[in-house]
């Protein structure tokens, strides 16, 4: 039995979940139950929801074994939440932490839900009520500041990555023209990683477009009629995030031109994924102007959808050894006697890849995102630069081997 | 150096790629050398079109390291090709064969090549001319007749289990309405693999609807309320191919009253992949219909496409072996004396799984597909049977193990 005269925990999982944030939870888990000061360790259905609705889940007693399997499961175990907590959601939070005594609250999500982690903690030294609050980094955008990268970044740029390099296998066996939109909302980590299993200047992606540089429909057209003609084919990384040159979501116009209504979340954010719409425009938009025989013309869209953030089975084995080891130190960390803050990755500067694990503080992590930096974009903005591939290759953990012929 | 006064071999591959189809070929290659009565091995760039156009890669000398890294690639190593040789092309092959003494000729694909390598047949044969022609089984779409399955089809079916896999738990975590729409343009079997990994009655995919079994919007509509009140979520499989009432496919008769142009191919096949309309056009149609708030109703669409066939680095042992093996036996199958023929996979009749491999007539093959049997659906048109399941099951050679909370 669980004693209740400890410090009591609430771990929660919020926003778009990744192939890791289940590793994250375990490896905070294991570590708070390796400790004699630590009580109840209760898991939130669906973040903060879960909280105020006292929904939680005993994670003292799951056994080590259902806890592994757990770990290797892509997406939220706990069920995650797109909520974000204002003042009358926070004094229900309180509520439910005071009632439980609880001590320890530990949220693993992105900037919103580092914010969220930041306004309850704010709350709670207001009221004088010791809680220790941890954010516990995870995001498929890496778009995290602080860290040097996001756990569930790595194995999405797995995914994307192979998956562009089957995609150019298969592009070169029929040519035509191929379109991959990759997500990512504001910024092009994920889509600039389409490009990791190049081995060779013929092989794709031969364009990529990301949200950080504006979308020209022009531009686009010019420079797929270049690789075109060059090469006999084009296959294209494009971000859903792109922009036009007014600011304007490419997806958003497209959807609110079609008469479509725009879904936004409790954050205000446009919803982008779950919707073909963008690479059928750019379809569409290229047979109309390519001014090349429509019979002899092959033009795909495919939309790679939720599978970047939850395919089963292929994971990246550096993102998934990460990802844990964040729980872990976070866990660490607040029975350590720090009262706040998030976990970030620090790359050292060494010859062989190797990390190691800091403190930061909340509110440099929560609400403003990290763009993909100007030195790792071409100076045409349709690629990426060496420094990107040397910076992302390491975090992939591997990727498979083509032969051609 | 080859010798040119022994038969000489050509080999292409036709149709969708796959996952395994360079298995195929590396097998039938790497018998083909190990022979003394073969000279050259041609390799034909792009099929048919290779072959008129005299366009080939010298298979003898490539070295075995490169010729293992190939087998493990997906898609057409050699390029693929969409053409259906006329009396006129045939002619024109007949030319190219008999000037460069070719005896062996090796295609590797679906039906349609099936029946193309038919006609060469029989063209030869009508000639006078010496040819043995083989065709080795490969689609995706598990729908040749003769064989119990299709080498490709296995790999395609891992990945779509998987992602089915990790998107019901990402569903799990966010509930709403999930559509995945899934490849088969007349038949269902990948669409079916969509629940090879379901571990319990509450995991999805929920609804399942293949060509085969006339789709009602109306039903789906009455299917997925049901489900949704019941589990408070609900995911989707949905074949591409799914056809209305009068036998018209939903994707063709939805781009035609968008106004958009259907591509045919030259077999009068129309286009299905590379667009997201079917999957956006369900999810519009369940958020107009099924009378929930729309701010609580989180519906999303993914449409697999190409990743389906192409996906890099995760192809099913089982189905990489039986492919491997299906080009080893045609090869043999030809040396060995037979005139024609295709290279069927048979199950046989014991406790483990296990297979033989036999030799078809190619005309048994040509042509006419394979539908999921009726046996394989359930009664109400939405799902699939305990059967399926145990057909299916052993071609993935296995699927992640996840754990819940």
């Amino acid at each position: 039995m669980s004693d209740f005269s400890k410090g009591n925990v609430v771990i929660g999982q919020s926003g778009g979940p990744t192939a890791v944030i289940n590793q994250s939870l375990v490896g905070a888990v294991e570590t708070l139950r390796d400790s004699d000061t630590i009580g109840r360790i209760m898991g939130a259905r669906h973040g903060v929801a879960g909280i105020v609705a006292e929904n939680f889940v005993d994670l003292n007693d799951v056994d080590a074994d259902r806890l592994e399997a757990v770990a290797n499961t892509p997406a939220a175990a706990l069920g995650s939440s797109r909520d974000k907590p204002d003042e009358v959601y926070c004094r229900k939070i309180f509520d439910v932490f005071k009632k439980n005594d609880v001590r320890y609250f530990f949220y693993i999500g992105g900037n919103d839900s580092a914010d969220a982690a930041r306004i309850v903690n704010e709350m709670a030294s207001a009221s004088d009520y010791e809680l220790r609050t941890f954010h516990i980094p995870k995001t498929i955008d890496n778009d995290l500041r602080v860290t040097d990268h996001c756990p569930g970044y790595g194995s999405a740029a797995k995914f994307v990555a192979s998956a562009f390099m089957g995609d150019d296998r298969d592009s070169a066996a029929l040519p035509g023209i191929k379109i991959n939109v990759v997500m990512g909302r504001d910024a092009g980590w994920l889509t600039a990683a389409g490009v990791l299993g190049r081995s060779d200047p013929a092989d794709g992606p031969h364009l990529v477009y990301v949200p950080e540089v504006p979308f020209s429909t022009e531009q686009f057209l010019a420079d797929v009629k270049e690789i075109y003609g060059r090469l006999g084919r084009c296959q294209i990384a494009v971000s859903e995030g792109i922009k036009d040159m007014t600011g304007t979501s490419v997806t958003v116009a497209l959807a609110e031109a079609l008469g479509h209504r725009v879904e936004r979340d409790s954050h205000g954010n446009p919803q982008l994924s779950g919707s073909g719409a963008l690479g059928d425009f750019l379809a569409d938009y290229l047979k109309a102007n390519m001014k090349v025989p429509l019979e002899t013309l092959r033009v795909r869209a495919d939309t790679f959808g939720y599978l970047q953030r939850s395919f089963a089975g292929y994971a990246s084995e550096v993102d998934r050894r990460e990802a844990r080891e964040c729980g872990r130190r976070a866990a660490a960390l607040a029975m350590s006697g720090d009262l706040d803050g998030s976990v970030a990755i620090k790359r050292l500067d060494s010859s062989e890849y190797e990390v190691d694990y800091v403190r930061a503080e909340l509110s440099d992590v929560a609400r403003v995102t990290k763009s993909l930096p100007k030195e790792y974009i071409n100076d045409r903005g349709n690629g990426v630069t060496e420094e990107f591939i040397s910076y992302a290759t390491p975090l992939v953990g591997g990727l498979p081997v083509l032969g051609k012929l």
